[in-house]
C-alpha cells in the first residue's frame, strides 16, 4: 500500500498533475510561466492519428491518477517538487479537425514557456503534438538532442496518408526541418514488421542510434542509457516517449500497439539511467483512455512522466 | 452531437463540476460559502458500504463527465448556472476508516455552507452521507420534507450489521433523529425482494409515500412527481438520490444493484417534475466508478444532479 | 441499499444459490431430494451453443451473485425459501463435447428429483439443457404447459445445422416428442427478423399463443399473464426463461442477443403475474458470463429464478 | 437461440454486412452499382467528433455483428434481401485528417450509386459523413425529406469550434445549403440539456416537426411515426440515425451519450412504423466500437440499418 | 505510430488476413489452392474447449487486427508476402456439436491444401483442430517434427474427460497415431502445476525436448530456438502455436490460462530463431476474443502467425 | 490446455479454494481445525484500503478460479495436497466498518487454527488483515521472520491518515509490537517513488533486507530466495504476498498499482526458491476483483497461494 499523508487529499476535488499548484488563465504570455521551473501542458488532440483515435482523452485521465504518484525519488534520492517548481498550466487546445491551428497553438505556448525560463512538459495527444514543441525548442536552443522512445520510427512520407504532417511524421518533420542536432537521434523501442524495406532509412542516413526492444531487453536498459548519456554529452536533449514502445501488456491503452516491446521496468529504468542529461522538454503521447484497463497505461504514462520530471530536477542542481 | 462553444473548452485541463468556478480553500467558515446559491461538495466515503465498495471514487469521475453537460434546461426554459451561482467548493475527506469523523466533516461543513445562506448539493460516497447533511438542514430548517429516489428504504435497523450507521440505515437514522417532517417522506424506484416482512414498517409506520418503481412505470413519473409536490407545498425539501434506484441497465456502475429499476428517463422526469419545491439541499449516492462502463453511470448521475440544481434555480426566481 | 443480516454473511466462504443448503454427494437417487420441495441444478454445459459461447460457466457466477439475493416477496407477501424448502443440489456435468451423455444425466437427475416429489429448478447452461428436463417431466406428468420466455421459437429444424438437437431446437424437439399439452405453448418476447418465413410454422401449427416483445410493451406484462393463467388452468407448468428475451441492454451476457427485447420489469412482471399456476419445474438459460458487465446479466437470471422459486412456493400453499 | 442455416455460415471468413455479396473494385464508376438496388457503404471517417472519437473503427465492427441479423421481415411479413439487391461496396476512405476530402469523395461516391439507380446506405464514421450524401442526394431529387433520429438537433454554428463542419452541424448545413425541403424536417429522440436558448432556433425558424425522447415515450412510437408518413407523402426521405438517440444503457457505444434517451424497442418500431416513405438514402452514424461492450451498440446499429433496408424494400414492391 | 500506405485502407470494408487476396469459394479441390504458397484457413470451431469456450471466434479477430501487420520483416530482411504468395480461403466451419465433423473436413481441406503444393496456416479454434491438419501432413510427409508451443503437454488421456478427442489430447493423439518422427517433438512454455505425477509420461516417453517457460527466461529464446534447429535439420516441421503458451498479462484472451508463462518478446523471438527450419504447416489457436482486451490477445495472434509465414517465405527462398 | 479428470468437475457447484474439503461451522474453536494441516480461510474484509477499494471480494473470486489449480508440482517433485491436508474453512468475516472487530475475529480465529497444530493461510482483504494474524503467531512462536512481497513498505506512520491501524501499516505495527525477529524482515518488490525520504526509515532502522523490484530483475529470484533462505535458517516464516508488489500488467485488479513491478514468473520463482524454510502461515492480499480483467489477477493469486501451501508440504516431510 501506497504512503500518502491524509492531509495531501484533503478536499482534493480536483486533480492536478500530481496534486500540483495551478496556473491557467487562458492567455499565452511569457509572465503566465515566470518563476515555474517545469510547465505542465495538456493536449488533448488526436487529429493526427491514423489508426484507433482517442488520445484526445489522455491529459484528463494522466491528471486523475498523477494524483496517486509520491514525490520522493528513491534512486536519485530527491524530491523531486521540491528541487523543481513545476505547475499545471492546463491544457493547450485546438478543434480536432484544424491540424494547423494545433500546430500553431503549441509553438506559441511553448515558445511562451521557454521565454520565461521554463522546462515545458507535454502531455499528448497523439505524437503529431511533438513536432511544434520541437520547433518552439530549435528556435530557442537550435538543433536538440531527441530520444525518441517508441515501438516506430515515425518516418512515414507524406504519401503514406497523403499528408505532411500526422502522429506517424513527427520524428521525419524534425529531421527535414533541422531541428535535431546532427548524431543525436536515440530511437529506442523499436519493432517490426515494417512498412517496407526504406521504413529506417531517413533515420539511418541521419546517423540514428537504433536500440530495438529486443536489444534493449538482452542488453538492459541501464547499459544502453549510459551509452546515450555519453554521446549526448551536455547538450540540450528532448525526451520524446511514446506510451506504444512498451508492451500492450502494460500499455493495452493506446491506439497503435504493437506486440514484443518494452516492459515497464524496462522503461523506468531507461529514463532513470539519463540522469545528468540537460532535459530541455518532454512529451508523454499516444495514451488512449477508452482502450485502457484499470488505468495501467495512465498511471504508467504518469510514471514515465515523473521520471522526466526527475531528470529536469537533477539538471538544475 | 452535442453543441459546445469551442472556447468553452480552451484550457479545460481540470474538470470542476458543470466546469463551474472553484473555491476550495480547505477552510471551514462561513465566509467561504458566501455569496454562492449552491455549493457542490464531493465525498469521497465508502465506508458504509455493505458489499461492493468503491463509491468513494465517484466526486473524480461525476465531476469529469460532468464538464459535458450544457447549461440550458429546455424543459424549465431556464439557462441554470446564470440563474443559479453554483460553485465546485472541493471535497469533505475523512479517512475511510472513521465514520464518525466522515459525519462530523460533513456535518459541519454543511452546517458552514447554510450558514451563508447556500444551498448544499452533495455528491457521494456512499448513502451513509445523507445523514450527517439532513442532521445539519435540519437544525436549520427544523424536519424537512425528504424525496428518497432509491431501490432500498434504507431502514435497516442496527443489528443487521451491528452498527447503528452505514449505507442501509440513513432513513432509519433520519426518522429516528426527528430529521424528517410527519408525513414528508416520500421513497421512489423501491423494489424487491426484501430481507423479511418487517422491512417496510418502519417508514410505514411514519407514513411515507412508497412508489415502487413497478408503479411508477404504470402510473407515470409526471402524476407521481405532481403528488409529491402537493404534498410537499412550500416545506424545505431534501432530494437524496440513489443511483441503485435505476435499472442495472442504465447504472451498471453501483454497489447493491437491483434488477427491474427505473429508467433514465423515469429519473429525469420525476425530477423535472418536482418543478415548484423549495429544495434545501441535494445529494446523488451510490455511484461506483470501477463497475461503471463507458462513463453512462456517472452520466447519469452528472445529470441527475443538473435537475436538482434546475429545482433549485426554479425556487431562486 | 440493501438490507441484510450481518450474521446471514458470517462464514459465507461459499455462495451456494441463495445462501441456500447445500445436497451434494454426487449420487443420482431419489433419496437424495427426499424432503426438500424445490432442487436447485446448475448444468454447466454449452455444447448446444451455435454463436458466442460461455453459457457453461453460468452456475459458478449465478451462485455468486444470487447470495444478494434476499428472501421475502413483498408482492405475494411471502417468505419464499420458509415456504419452500429448497437445496442447492450441486450440478450435472457432462463433457462439454458430448450431448448425448448431457441429455441421459440431466434426464436421470431430473427423473430422480421428481421421484422425490420435488420440484427441479434449472440453471443452464444452454437452451439444449431444456428438453431432458421435459421429457423426465411428461413422462411423470404427461405432456405440460410450457411458458417459453425468449427472443427466439427455438424450433430449428434438423436441416439448419445437420443436427436434430442444439440450442435452437428445444421447442420443436419438446412438440414432436409430445411433451406439450395441446394449446398449452407460450411464447413471449419473441422478435425478429427471421431465418425465413416459416420460422413460425411449427408453432403456430401448434397453436401456440405468441407474444411478441412489442406487444408485451404495449399490452402491459401483468395483462398478458393474466392470459396465460387463464389459458393453463391447473395444469402443471414449466417455465424455461432464456435470458436473451430481455433487450442486451438489460442482459449483454447472452451468447445470441436481439435488440429490441423486453425490459427487467417486464420479465420480473410477468412472472409475478403467473401467481396461481401450479410450477412443475423451472430453467434459466443462455446465460455468457464473459460478456456479461459488473454482473447485471447474472444478477437479473438470479431474480428471474427467484420470482420462480416463488411461484412454486405460493402453488405450495 | 437464433435460427440460421449452417450453410450459411460455412466458409464465412470474411463478413459483409449482412453476408450480403461484395462489389470492392476501388473505381468510382456508375458501372460498379449497376443492377444493385441498395448500396452499402462504410465510412470509416472520425475527424469531425469534437468529444470522444473513434467511429472510425465502426464500419468493421457493424458488418462482422450484421452476419447475425437473419433476413425474413416478420412484420412486414418480407424477405429484404429477396426483395431487394443489397450489396456491400466496401469503404469510402479518407485520411482522417482531411475533412474536405472525405467531403469530396462520399459525394462522388453516392453521386455514382445514384447514378446508376442504386439507392445508398451508409455507415458512419461520425456524423459529419451525411452532408456529403445529402447534398449528392438533393443534386438528383432536389430537397428531400429529413428523418433524423438523434438526441441533438446538429445545428451548431460555425462559431462554436470554429468550424463550418464538424459532426455537430450537419442539418444547420443542409438547411442553408437548400438540401431539405420545406416542413420536411424531422427531428426525433432530442433531449437537454442544450447549450444555450437558441440551440432549436434554426430547425425551428425552418419549421421541423420535433420528437423529443420523452414525448415519443409517452405518444407511442407508431403513433409518431405515422404523423411523420402523413407529412412526407410520397417525396424521397432521407434517414439519418444517429445512435446516439438511443439510451446510453442500449447504445454505449458512442461518442456523446445523453441520458435519458429512447429504447431499442422505440428505435426500431419507429423504423418500422415509416413502412410506405420513399427512401432515398440511409445512415447510421456514430457509433464508437472501443466504447461498446458485448457488442450491443454494434448489434442495434446492424438492426436499424436492416429496418432501412427493409423500408427500401417495401418501397421497391 | 506505425506507417501504413493510406491507399493500402482504401475500401478495406473487408478485413481479410493481412489484407490478403482472398479464395473462398466453398468448394475443397486441389484447383482451389493451387498457385498460392500459403493457404490461411480459419477454424472457428471450440467444441474441444473443456474449460471457458469461445475460440470460435478467434478467426473473425484475428483477420480484423491482421489489417494492422505490416509486412516487411526487419530481422529477416524479408518482404514477407511478395516473397510468399499467400492467400486468405476462409473458413472451414463444422457444426460446434459435431467433433468428428470438424476432423473430417479440416482433413480434407488441408490434403486439398497439400496436393496443390502449398503450405497450411490454420487459426482456430480450440487445440483439437491441429489433430486433423497433422493427419493430413503426415500423410504427405511422413512423421513431421512438431515444435508446440504451449503452457501444456496436451497429452491427456481419454479417460480425464471419457473421450479421446479433445483440446487436452493433440499431442497425445499424434504421438499414438505416429504422426510425429522420434525425436521430433518440441514443448516450449511448458509450467505446472500439473494434473498428476504421471502428466510428462507420454512426451518423455517418446523423447520430447522440453523447455519450460522458466528455462526459457533464463537460458534465451534465441539459445532455444538455435537448439531445436539444429535437432531438427532439414525435416519438415509442424509449428502449433498455443496462445496460452504466453503469460496471461500479455494474452488474457484464451481460456485456460496459467501465470508464469512466456513473453510476447520470448514467444515473437523464438520464432524468429527458427528461421531454416522447412515449415510445412502452422496453427495459432485457443484465443478467445470475448477474454481479450484492446484486442491485445487477437494482435499478439496476428503477430505469431507472421513469423510464422515469414519462416516459410525464407524456407521458399 | 488443462490436463483435468473430468470426474474432478463432476457436480463441482460450489467451488472452495483448490477444491479441498470444506469445516465452515462458523465456531472458532480448536476443534474444528484438528487434524487438517493447512487452513484456509478468506477474510472478505477491506476497511483499511486508503485508495481503490473492493478487496472484500476477493476471496469469492479467488475460491471460484483456484477450481483450476491442478495439485501435482514439477519443481518440488510433489502432490501437495496429497502431502498436506488442507481444508477451506470458510472466510471470517467482521463488517467493514469495524476495523477492530476485524482484527479481534482474525486473531481469534488463527489462534484456534494454532491451538489445534494446524498452518494458517489467509486471503484477503486489504494488507491490515495481516497484523492480528502476525499477532497470534508471535504469540505461539515468538517473533517470525517476515517474508514480505510487496511494492510499498507497508511501515506508514499513524499521522498519514490519522490512524495507527491501516493496509498502510502492518509492518510498522508489527515492527513495533516485536512480532518479527531481528534481522528478519525480508521486503521484496518495493519501488518508488516513496511519499518522503523517510519512507524506509523504519524499516532500516530495524536491518531488514531489501530487494527492490530492478534489482530482483537483475539479480534473479532464485538467487535473492536463496540469500533469504539462508537468512532465515530453521525459524519459523510469514509470507506477506501483497499482489501488487507484481506489476500491474500481471495484476490490474489491486487498489495501489505501482507500474515496474515484477513478472508473474519472478513471484512464482521466488516462492519456489524459498523450499525448506519452515512456513508457519501465509496470507495473499490486495487482489481487487471488480478491477481484474478475465481473472487473471484472481488466477495469478490462486497460484501464489499454491506455492505457499507447497512450502508448507515441503516443510511437513
Amino acid at each position: 500500500m501506497q504512503q500518502q499523508s491524509f492531509e495531501s487529499y484533503v478536499r482534493h476535488g480536483l486533480t492536478p498533475f500530481f496534486r500540483l499548484p495551478v496556473v491557467d488563465d487562458g492567455r499565452i504570455t511569457r509572465e503566465r510561466y515566470q518563476g515555474c521551473d517545469a510547465a505542465l501542458l495538456g493536449v488533448p488532440y488526436d487529429g493526427g492519428t491514423t489508426y484507433r483515435s482517442g488520445a484526445r482523452l489522455a491529459p484528463y485521465h494522466v491528471r486523475r491518477v498523477s494524483a496517486l504518484v509520491p514525490g520522493y525519488h528513491p534512486t536519485h534520492r530527491l524530491e523531486v517538487f521540491q528541487r523543481l517548481s513545476a505547475v499545471d498550466c492546463g491544457n493547450v487546445m485546438a478543434p480536432p479537425f484544424n491540424p494547423q491551428a494545433m500546430r500553431e497553438l503549441v509553438h506559441a505556448e511553448v515558445a511562451a514557456v521557454l521565454d520565461a525560463g521554463s522546462t515545458p512538459f507535454v502531455i499528448g495527444g497523439d505524437h503529431s503534438v511533438s513536432l511544434p514543441v520541437l520547433r518552439a525548442l530549435a528556435e530557442r536552443h537550435g538543433p536538440v538532442a531527441l530520444v525518441h522512445i517508441d515501438a516506430h520510427f515515425d518516418c512515414s512520407v507524406a504519401e503514406n496518408w497523403g499528408e505532411n504532417f500526422h502522429h506517424g511524421t513527427p520524428v521525419r518533420n524534425a529531421v527535414e526541418e533541422g531541428l535535431i542536432a546532427p548524431g543525436q537521434l536515440f530511437q529506442i523501442g523499436l519493432r517490426g514488421p515494417w512498412g517496407g524495406e526504406s521504413d529506417a532509412a531517413i533515420p539511418e542516413a541521419f546517423g540514428a542510434m537504433h536500440v530495438p526492444a529486443d536489444e534493449l531487453g538482452t542488453t538492459g536498459a541501464a547499459t544502453i542509457a549510459r551509452r546515450i548519456v555519453e554521446r549526448i554529452g551536455d547538450r540540450p536533449v528532448y525526451l520524446s516517449i511514446d506510451i506504444d514502445a512498451v508492451d500492450p501488456a502494460y500499455a493495452p491503452g493506446t491506439g497503435t500497439p504493437v506486440p514484443g516491446g518494452m516492459t515497464s521496468r524496462e522503461l523506468l529504468g531507461l529514463l532513470r539511467g539519463l540522469a545528468g542529461v540537460r532535459v530541455c522538454g518532454c512529451d508523454v503521447v499516444e495514451v488512449t483512455p477508452m482502450l485502457d484497463h484499470a488505468d495501467v497505461t495512465c498511471l504508467l504514462a504518469a510514471y514515465a512522466l515523473y521520471e522526466g520530471l526527475a531528470l529536469a530536477a537533477i539538471a538544475r542542481v
